[in-house]
């Protein structure tokens, strides 16, 4: 992850289904910070998209960022 | 897991028992969202569910996701 | 889980105790609606109640669930 | 674990010591709620406590029940 | 960890990336400090860079320590 | 761990690095009131060193901890 890459301005989203979107990406953007090729990490999806622990685990990244994701927004209680 | 499809409205529910179906509806949607082919989920579905560690693990990924769908929902303090 | 199954009507206990038995009814139930075969899941038993791996990690899970119990009760604070 | 064993009257602890022995007890009660056989448990017991991976995620399981723990005793702000 | 080695003198970032990039360096500094020769842990580096089980571990130890610096930081509510 | 052993006379510390070398003893002395014998957990250590798997976790297990102590300490938002 280059330091110029500025993909996480703010933790405030519109709507909660925002809120999962980002979660997501902040899971992708660390494993992107560790393994840097692109290249490589193009070739390890079918690793876990196909390795159902994987895809669990990944999901209990997600739980985690979407915690702090939620909070950040109050929950998005006034937004509905 | 297609940006159009909009399934998480609120985090908001009546009971506590709709939070937990919410929080294993938040947990299958970022599977969907990292693995997109819904027939590979349907033959990975023996993989897990047939797996004790995986379903400990699939327990542990709803248990995260519904603490804040509880937090969102101030425990339903006032429900009862 | 069949919908009609109501069995989380309140996250509120009269004890911390009362409120460990939640958690641990919690954490089952989670697995109970992903394998929905009870014959299988009887079978399953002996997998994870004679491997301390899947015990630690049972033991977490229900660590989580509790966190959220407990906050719940204000950690029964007032009930002692 | 029979439901007439009461171990857990109060999240309360008087120092953070005590609290961390209530965590590890806590973990404890969990796996003897599920594995009721304490000759069984005292068999296991080699198994984890010679094994740095099982060591590492009993650490896991006392850190997060800790949490709450902490938590319910305002991490003892007042004590010292 | 020599305990000169000052890293972390605040909790406080200008934005939410900073605290990405905060978080990630705690992470690694925990490694450090439980695996201090750095020859080994650069020799280490492919065993988790290469291997996807591995970096959604790491991912999940990221998120955690986010958690604790979005929180801190107030979620950078006011920087936006 | 002999009770007698107080090692945890409070959550607060001076700075935050002091909360990180805290809550690294919290997750070492988890283990070491598992692994009573000092000199079993000596020989385990390159178990764990040397493994970046056991590593990732242990780290997972600090990153919990320090919520903790961060929490109790308030972030030591007054700090700076």
């Amino acid at each position: 992850m280059a330091n110029t890459d500025v993909w996480l301005e703010s933790l405030i989203t519109k709507t909660p289904q925002e809120g999962r979107a980002l979660a997501i990406l902040m899971s992708r953007k660390t494993i992107a910070a560790i393994q840097t090729d692109p290249e490589k990490r193009k070739q390890m999806r079918p690793d876990y998209a196909e390795d159902t622990v994987q895809l669990i685990q990944s999901a209990q990244v997600v739980a985690i960022e979407f915690q702090t994701v939620a909070q950040a927004n109050n929950y998005w209680r006034d937004a509905k």
